[in-house]
């Protein structure tokens, strides 16, 4: 079986993308699970631009990938200078990752018009700087920048930019469909061309302006590619990048390359879906095959045949992308979710009884609500012990007040909580500062708890998520709120919802106090 | 050249996409711009299920279209009865409609595990159903349900079921890849083949399961197909059906077919803006051609190449399909991006002042500090002004207060916010409520400006986002606040950044109605 290597680009050409942002710390965390996902390639931003990007590839040198190789993105040299002088070919090198990626010009309308130098001079930057890399040891890929639109007006110019890259030792040469304008069969032909002139080095980097950038992706590596670039969800400039979500699942199921790592494909959905939160971009329902209606089937005949025969209406199996049959209507939908979940925590349900069904039924009721548990498990634990009733709460509230203030227009904001909670029966009245109303709802809720449950000190909050629900209600939208906590043994997810941010808040951090006390007495009672 | 029909079936197929719903009038309106486009068939609704979808056949055959015909879907009779005695039949017959489109099955795994019937029996359904609606003179488009899969599995038998309908007259034998699953080299060759027997008068029905909803439209009109059945924007089942609204441009503009009325190109985008609007559904801003992103550009180098020559990074003039360059202002833009707001605010200024350099300077400050000005161009205009020493304030924070208690477990939380301004040099003390603290201080900011300024009455938030910027800080990590407003005629996004949620708002609350002041001024300053 042939392999494909798959080059994401998703923290860099897809951060170009309207919307989409990443923070340093979510940059890494989205490269390693790329890394276990099984990418080969890992494309983290501009060495030159930007002291978040050279901070990601210094981070990823001292605490490497297992699989992925990192690579540092940049252009050619200037015109009319060293290569070896180049500030943009420098910052690639210090950036100390195994990989460089360098694009140059094939097309003479940029060369002319954008570069504004010589036809001859472009051919030289791109041999130079490419040489020059490969002398400091660098694997070189070479990103050919609107390579079809320049082979279209000038085939024997834009080969011969190719050829100077591949004459200086570029391990992989990659052709862009920088403006996504090309047909595939146009595509296809031309790819099938260079394909016998530079053998088994041809990447492809396409984009979605025509809505086929998988197509093209698919296009190329028919005609001979072994390399293809895109991003997770196709996110990226303008209407996008080539989608790696499709174009992974068409190259393993349809095709029969082989891709990633053995098992990966399954994780398909949950990268998506990771890389969305992470990027702050609200996921698009209809993505084929990791959307959240992908495989969803409304009422009427389709639900019918779906289970009569899941063939008759779906083209793979859901769980080969790690997605899942939706019947719009349905409300059986996640019952073995639920008894999996029950399982884990060591209770004995029956995939039947009434319990099963309350606990569903809560269930549905806080997702209409907005509720979501997919990253707040354990507040999905202490809803099914609630369920059950077999949750006595650690804490109680009775109230609570959190004030934030301006006094005038130089002075910093003040933010001030009070918490009223029952602790063992006792009432207990704490008040706190912060750096906001959720910073010091957090302080006063631990002053009061610490002198019970002296565990509570351990526990610190490492994510903080706020997502709008309908934006379009403006400041009247419902808000849910995702925190995760930490004691340095385990993490946890809690979840909050309200139109109010600062209830919604308050609600996954008691979720998070009351997780880490019944956690403790689990384990208490285990040993 | 070559006509290419176009059969839209957003009001049939697309309706039953997640999330979309037309209400009656909506479905005449949209039903009439696409006649006003050029469209060639409608398909308006199953005439058997729906009283809301006859009563659209009637009013449209009381009160004709000037040029598109419109179809009424259902199925072949049902198994073991005379097509004239069938329910679903007659109700096609009394939509009234010139054409009528009938699907059935081509794939033995629907015949027997679906439909539960006989080989035999469901090549004969497909026949008499053509048959008897031809008899009662209308034009019959058949829709062959599941073609490719059923071909794939047995090409003797599908091939059988087409030449029922085209012996029994059907007038267009349109292939369909029900699930979405078919990869566009296959459907080209099994298209081909079809072509070669039954001639001009094949059509392709495409979905969007593998992101090939569009390539695989025009892999079969490649093939000789001459009739593409599509949704505007996409909707439909699951992942959608295919795009017309990429289709459509890249047969006219790239394969340089005839379609639609001459001219209707550059409706393209408002059309599809319309029936978002009368589906209710949030618009994809990455679409290709007529999404909002589709032509902006955030890198510099981009920015300065479209500059320079919009070849250079636009495949298509964004003006040919209705839709326009936009520039993004992003901490990956440089002075070009700058440049061209500028001259956007009807601005003099030379690219290299030192206007332009101060005001790079300040917005990399702020961009370090996590403000983000690419959803918030109103700030970001007002930013300018402020560098420039241009802008006056039209109202003053001298503080602001909001407080958020909940006094029991069983109380609603309430939300209260007091403002102090200045305004004309007066000071003016006011208080609100709201749903949450942001919601009780736009009420406050609002009581305290409506006196002076009434057109802020006018003004409506729209879009609220909560960013979280550094989630690993938790409750003290920085959020950006982006709002968006509306006076009824523009809209105007607006930023706020602070470790205080409510702070961040405050400053996107203030920038929102200090933009609508400075714009009325210049409108009143321009007449």
């Amino acid at each position: 079986m042939k392999r494909i290597e798959i080059y994401d680009t998703t923290l860099r050409d897809g951060a170009q993308g309207e919307g989409v942002s990443f923070s340093g710390p979510g940059k890494i965390k989205v490269a390693r699970l790329l890394d276990e996902f099984g990418v080969d390639y890992i494309e983290g931003g501009y060495a030159a631009s930007n002291p978040k990007d050279m901070e990601f590839f210094h981070e990823l040198a001292r605490h490497p990938l297992q699989h992925a190789r990192v690579a540092a993105f940049g252009s050619t040299r200037r015109a009319n200078i060293q290569a070896s002088a180049d500030g943009n070919l420098q910052a690639l090198i210090q950036a100390r990752t195994s990989v460089v990626t360098i694009f140059g010009k094939s097309w003479q309308l940029h060369v002319r018009d954008v570069l504004k130098t010589t036809d001859e001079e472009n051919v030289q930057m791109i041999g130079d700087s490419v040489r020059f890399l490969k002398e400091q040891g660098k694997e070189v890929v070479y990103d050919a920048e609107h390579f079809f639109d320049g082979y279209k007006d000038n085939p024997a110019y834009a080969v011969s930019t190719l050829i100077a890259a591949n004459e200086a030792g570029a391990d992989r040469i990659v052709l862009c469909d920088t403006n996504g304008g090309t047909m595939y069969y146009e595509l296809a032909d031309i790819t099938e061309e260079l394909v016998r002139r530079f053998g088994g080095k041809v990447g492809i980097h396409p984009h979605n302006d025509s809505e086929l950038g998988v197509a093209n992706a698919m296009a190329a590596i028919r005609a001979g590619a072994m390399h293809v670039q895109g991003t997770i969800n196709g996110f990226g400039e303008r209407c996008g990048n080539a989608n790696l979500c499709s174009i992974i699942p068409n190259l393993a199921e349809k095709m029969g390359y082989e891709v990633l790592r053995p098992g990966s494909l399954k994780k398909l959905k949950s990268v998506a879906q990771f890389v969305y939160e992470m990027a702050n971009v609200r996921p698009n329902p209809k993505m084929p095959y990791v959307g959240q209606s992908a495989f969803a089937h409304k009422a009427g005949m389709h639900v019918d045949g779906v289970q009569k025969n899941p063939r008759s209406f779906e083209h793979v199996d859901p769980a080969s992308v790690g997605n899942e049959r939706r019947v719009l209507i349905s409300e059986l939908s996640g019952t073995s979710n639920i008894f999996l979940k029950a399982v884990e925590m060591g209770l004995q349900l029956d995939k039947k009884s009434p319990e099963v069904k309350a606990i569903l039924s809560e269930l549905e009721l806080l997702e209409k609500q907005g509720y979501e548990f997919e990253a707040a498990e354990a507040s999905f634990k202490l809803l099914i012990q609630k369920v059950l009733k077999a949750h006595k709460p650690f804490v109680t509230l009775e109230g609570f007040r959190a004030i934030v203030e301006k006094r005038s227009k130089d002075e910093a904001c003040i933010s001030e909580a009070t918490v009223k909670v029952l602790v063992h029966g006792e009432q207990v009245h704490t008040v706190g500062e912060g750096d906001g109303p959720v910073d010091a709802l957090n302080a006063a809720l631990r002053k009061a708890l610490e002198t019970f449950y002296p565990a509570i000190k351990d526990v610190n909050l490492v994510d903080y998520h706020v997502r709008i629900l309908d934006p379009e209600e403006a400041t009247a939208a419902k808000t849910r709120v995702l925190i995760e906590s930490t004691d340095g043994h385990d993490s946890w997810g809690t979840v909050g919802v309200s139109e109010n941010i600062i209830e919604a808040s308050w609600e996954a951090l008691v979720d998070s106090v009351e997780y880490k006390l019944f956690l403790d007495e689990q384990k208490k009672n285990a040993s």
